[in-house]
């Protein structure tokens, strides 16, 4: 593995040979092996580095490292850097970047690399605008692919960016043409005879994630981003699209667990960032768990004339959560991948409502036998069942519709997961419990 | 909307404007269409088509669908679908389907394309070479580029796998050339003048997870794959990988949530088989909360002299639950992306001690105040705050070592997410509990 072996060279500060190993290494290795070493190090490193080499380097690292090495480099270094970064991996660090040195940045920008910056911030977090790069071809439908090519050749942008090129007739959006097409026709072929229609596009205000969704759907390596007036303004491609799909991923799976979303990894975070990203929602959970509490010390009387009552509590409130948990998360996940919408709302209910009849039977009449052979004790048996068969419909009906309701009050869906139902099941669980108590075991 | 164009054509039996509309739709959205329509619909739409978008919608469809449409077809209609498909959806298509239908699809096949499915079909599942096509264009380090051009038109393959071509040595893989790279250069140049080294491969038996860690890390289009002689065996592309990571992320959304992973989507899935999903893991839960419950038994007496004392044990498990979710979903999540490995144990610990201490520290005092307020009883207070401190430096640790020990059980590390650490934390921390209020309390 190179990464180790340069790894001991910036070690033996061997820097002949490190230039040597470094310029065969992919750009993302560099960047990893970047992140474990000292200031000093960094700064050679990335001096050793050809300069186009460089620049693609430094879009891989993380935004802490990108940081230091802007302190670190010259006005005339961080230039020939900004010349060589695409302009929405440019925007991207722009956007991870303290004031200070989001206006070096800038500064050092060409007046027209500045303008398309500005523009690419001024579209929304989250937005189609904010994905995608202004760097791309667009051929006429008159050009033939011979011009076409040509045209290709001269502009010289990264692959990505060409594979599926866009044709315009009058700056309006027509057709795409893979670069695969034109290189096996006929040179002398009109664009508009071998170009693909109709072709799908996203408006730039329109969702990433939907964005992602479309991309998943039909394989896509670009689509083109247009304007209100279907006027194209920029394409999304593939390889910035697997980041948003990992983002959503783990922005999803942090709220299902009661953690605020962020960027960093786990390891480099400090334990106090961590705590900061947990702290909120334990807070907020453990005052609504209060709630139960309340609840239950309501029925103070009953448990002092019967306290096994307790002993069946944490079985039914654990299922309820699991219950609810197992619904929202199932929901959530189809609401991502926007196979159901809000028109399905009452079917939703229904599916959750027939699961929960289902597992409530088999658990229900488990838990009945189970307390049979080991309390015998039938009006005790009873109660619990009640209660249980009560909690498990109730945890999948707010588990399935919770997260349905969050999306029409524009809320994340994942907020209504796991944790926080399992809270609002618990109470309603134990106040159905006691009250079954009460009422079938007249205590 | 072209969809509910067609689907009111469909109804109104208009087949000829039908035809018309349907070959100016994408693939993926005449399979999304005919999810909706009945069989002898279904069968109509798919002979309207030609045979190639035929051949692209039905990779497109979900297995019911396609199994619907193989025992409709003919023989004849069969095998020219066959001949349209990619090798990598063909053997998609049999891992779903029963045992007859795959041997109606062996034997319409032609005999090279059946040799290769058998072979693509004998890679573990979520291998590398599962996920891979063996429909490639590799190219020899002494072709000249207008050679390998002629070459790329001869195969005559789909855009997604010439983006990228590889160049061989003696079948050894030993470079890449971007397609974009051949158009822009000199036609006589030699492919080894003009190709990219190193280039990063994956082997056949390489988990299809790492595989598309590589492609989010790298950002590449194509990855290609080779067997334990460093030969080409076939290569992934990131259409396939974009899937992978979906599948990926619904099966650890899955698992998180104690539900079975499976593939189908969530309003097509029968209630049953939804149930089914479920039920396995709530009965094993529901099971192991009796534990908990066996520990509250033994404190009946306690519970009898103090039924206060319970009032505050939802607010304990249910944070211990909390707590734990949180950091088992960021460890599993760290494991996933392969940021932290095996060697990284005491690191985590490490890590989930400290943010135990903190998060710990200002929820026992919120927790403190609380209660003296609520209750002004300070012995009880403290009782609580003991218990809640250990349970939340418990459930950390937990959280974030159990998913470990599960992968160095072999195990997925998403089983030891927030449904199993709650259940388990659960006993714990109602028996540290009481055990600090008999001593505490004295009770």
């Amino acid at each position: 593995m190179k990464k180790k072996e340069a790894a001991a060279l910036i070690k033996g500060r061997a820097f002949d040979k490190l230039k040597d190993t470094l310029t065969h290494m992919l750009p993302a290795d560099i960047a990893a092996l970047s992140e474990d070493c000292g200031t000093k190090e960094l700064t050679i490193i990335f001096r050793l580095l050809p300069t186009d080499l460089a620049a693609e380097t430094f879009a891989y690292m993380s935004s802490g490292r990108q940081k230091t090495l802007i302190n670190a480099l010259s006005d005339k270094e961080l230039k020939a850097v900004l010349r060589e970064l695409f302009l929405d991996d440019t925007v991207d660090i722009i956007e991870e970047m303290p004031a200070n040195v989001v206006s070096r940045i800038i500064k050092a920008a060409d007046p027209a690399k500045r303008r398309q910056i500005n523009e690419l911030l001024s579209y929304a977090e989250d937005s189609a605008g904010s994905v995608m790069t202004t760097e791309f071809v667009y051929l006429d439908k008159n050009n033939t692919v011979e011009d076409a090519l040509k045209r290709i050749k001269a502009v010289g942008l990264a692959k990505e960016t060409v594979y599926t090129c866009y044709v315009t007739d009058r700056r309006q959006l027509i057709g795409s043409v893979s670069l695969l097409d034109m290189v096996v026709c006929d040179k002398d072929k009109m664009i508009s005879d071998i170009m693909d229609t109709p072709v799908v596009s996203v408006s730039v205000s329109e969702d990433r994630e939907t964005v992602a969704n479309i991309f998943t759907r039909h394989g896509f390596a670009a689509l083109p981003v247009t304007d209100s007036e279907n006027r194209i303004v920029g394409i999304i491609t593939f390889d910035d699209i697997m980041d948003v799909i990992r983002e959503e991923n783990a922005e999803d799976i942090s709220m299902m667990s009661a953690v605020v979303p962020g960027e960093e990894s786990y390891l480099k975070t400090s334990s106090l960032k961590h705590a900061k990203s947990r702290i909120v929602w334990l807070l907020v959970l453990m005052l609504s768990a209060t709630v139960t509490g309340a609840v239950t010390s309501r029925f103070e009387a009953q448990i002092a004339a019967m306290p096994l009552l307790v002993a069946f509590m944490p079985m039914l409130t654990d299922t309820g959560g699991n219950c609810g948990s197992q619904s929202s998360a199932m929901v959530i996940r189809a609401m991502a991948s926007e196979e159901i919408g809000n028109k399905d709302f009452f079917r939703v209910m229904g599916k959750e409502f027939s699961v929960a009849l289902i597992c409530g039977v088999i658990l229900c009449a488990v838990n009945f036998i189970r307390i049979i052979i080991m309390y015998k004790n039938i009006l005790m048996a009873a109660t619990v069942t009640v209660a249980l068969m009560c909690t498990i419909i109730l945890s999948k009906l707010l588990g399935g519709v919770l997260p349905m309701l969050a999306r029409r009050m524009k809320l994340d869906p994942a907020v209504m997961s796991g944790p926080l139902i399992t809270t609002i099941v618990d109470s309603c669980s134990v106040l159905i419990y006691f009250t079954a108590a009460v009422r079938i075991l007249k205590i």
